[in-house]
């Protein structure tokens, strides 16, 4: 087992390399579903979870080595970014995060503080514990896309339209430009500095750009997240994840991740088609699956991996996150699954 | 004035037929967005509206007069039509509506009701009063496509993921096939018996289709909103709406819809490419926009008009409902904006 961290089968498909089997990792795969997770989390806060480098740390190790996953994601929150912002989070049990001094101007956009990035070094410290546990099994380290950041910090929470974050875009596209802008460095920032701690792959996520149009999503997000994308370094694979992308899939694969994360929306094998043969693709199974028993799940996963028709450059992934409600074991069935059917 | 119905401009533009302006109407155009509404609503519970011709006539046409729109559409809340059928919906004032007996498994199914349409006869006759007081401009009825009116029976109540109802679909494919089967048979009888009360278009609404993958879409919702199009007697256009439904666009046309209404996450040139010339196509503004201003509800709906090139079919709408913040001075901007922008 004393390969070299790039040998790692999630890290070969990341380059378009052949693999013996298909590499699989689940989005939120460690979180409330756990036992163990829940457990901790009646005793410690999101925040001070996420604060802490040995509980974030043993969180992400944890969940890799019971799922007996490809490679493990960095557990942290979306919304850490934002603080050395000057946002103030807080994250009440049983409501969503909420943004206490959402920008929704110009000039709140002015009172934002220089991002130090330094205020984030537990995250790094988490990632170089989770990977010294786990090497040479690869850690993903993430970050938020400037959009999906932007609607949080104007919306002042999780929104199910994003009316407001799309009526400043709107009203006053060189404020929200200003605010992408900001945010691109912070992210790039960032996840470089999960990189320099041992990351061996970043995922930059941007979980609510399905609630553009085409028109404005080239226009007022492209250009940041490509910002985001290409100030990471040094350079390890980037994943590009976004879900309700299916109508401009070509634009989002336009900001530069090496590999374009699908949602469970669209066809594997038509959007990896229009993507182009050297792309690279992780995805899509819809998390509902994980809910509906093991014969579902074996019918369901055959199907995504028989779309991807054994291509090199294909990471299996749920096309978006795990569900509480999903049975551990059912979850750790898809795992073994994945491998068996995709073994070569 | 006294044109015969058939030469109303939408009806023209829903047969493929050049108009020459643009027809125009709001997704939700009657709501809580108007000062009139909410002040009706201040004494009247949703429910009561709804069971009440004349006040739902009078809703239906003050919000089409005071828009200047090319149709009116009754006002109805989507469940009514679950009632019928034995399901108990609670609409709590601040909450979402709620089913207090979900349908989750074969045995929920065999206690449902044999469905009968004269329960709702109330939306016949208001449609009937909408239509006498609006001649010559059309009046639309409506419904909720099977899919949707499952989901809502299925969860108990709007979802954000409609986990319940995608498990269901995979764990038990009969069930869920039964269900959505007696959902089209009553959606049919539902939509036809507001033809017969005068409506001169139906619009069946999937609100909530985008949640499923292609294949999900393919194999377990189309067939059933095929039947309920299918069964609309007398047969006036159809409008078939969805949202999020980029990635199957091409099957969402085959349910047999005379117009495709499109959500703003396409672009509408595109979307129309692939729907082919002979389709007729609703859409699709961001209703978002009507809350950036007047110069953004210009450049924005000149932008949809561009992208639609003055080809015959086309219905101006939102690509989805008004927002209850919308301004409702703008929302009328936006109709005479179309219409002036769109002359010929």
């Amino acid at each position: 087992m004393n390969r070299a961290p790039s040998e790692a089968v999630f890290l070969k498909a990341c380059r378009g390399e052949p693999t013996p089997v298909t590499p699989i990792w689940l989005l939120r795969q460690a979180g409330r579903y756990q036992k163990e997770y829940r457990e901790l989390r009646s005793k410690v806060s999101l925040l001070e979870l996420c604060r802490s480098p040995d509980l974030a740390a043993q969180v992400t190790v944890s969940a890799a080595r019971k799922l007996g996953v490809d490679a493990a994601i960095i557990f942290a929150d979306i919304l850490l970014v934002l603080e050395p912002l000057g946002l103030e989070i807080s994250f009440e049990e049983g409501e969503g995060p909420r943004i206490l001094n959402p920008v929704r101007s110009a000039a709140d956009l002015a009172r934002l503080r220089t991002f130090d990035v330094g205020a984030l070094a537990h995250v790094g410290e988490a990632v170089r514990k989770a990977s010294a546990a786990l090497a040479p099994l690869p850690v993903i380290g993430f970050a938020g896309a400037p959009f999906t950041l932007a609607s949080y910090a104007i919306e002042g929470g999780s929104s199910k339209d994003h009316a407001l974050t799309k009526a400043l875009l709107h009203r006053d596209p060189g404020a929200f430009r200003e605010l992408l802008a900001i945010l691109a460095r912070a992210t790039g920032a960032y996840l470089s500095s999960q990189v320099e701690a041992g990351a061996e792959a970043v995922q930059l996520f941007d979980s609510w750009v399905g609630s553009l149009s085409p028109d404005a999503y080239r226009e007022h997000v492209l250009p940041h997240s490509k910002t985001a994308i290409s100030l990471v370094r040094p350079r390890v694979p980037v994943i590009h994840f976004g879900t309700g992308t299916a109508a401009f899939l070509e634009d989002f694969r336009d900001a530069g991740g090496d590999v374009v994360g699908l949602d469970f929306r669209v066809e594997l094998d038509r959007a990896w088609d229009r993507l182009g043969p050297a792309s690279r693709v992780m995805g899509n199974l819809d998390p509902a699956v994980l809910l509906a028993g093991r014969d579902a799940i074996r019918r369901e996963a055959k199907k995504v991996l028989d779309r991807a028709r054994g291509r090199a450059g294909h990471v299996f992934n749920l096309g978006h996150g795990i569900f509480h409600e999903t049975p551990e074991d059912d979850a750790r069935a898809l795992v073994d699954i994945v491998h068996e059917l995709s073994r070569r």
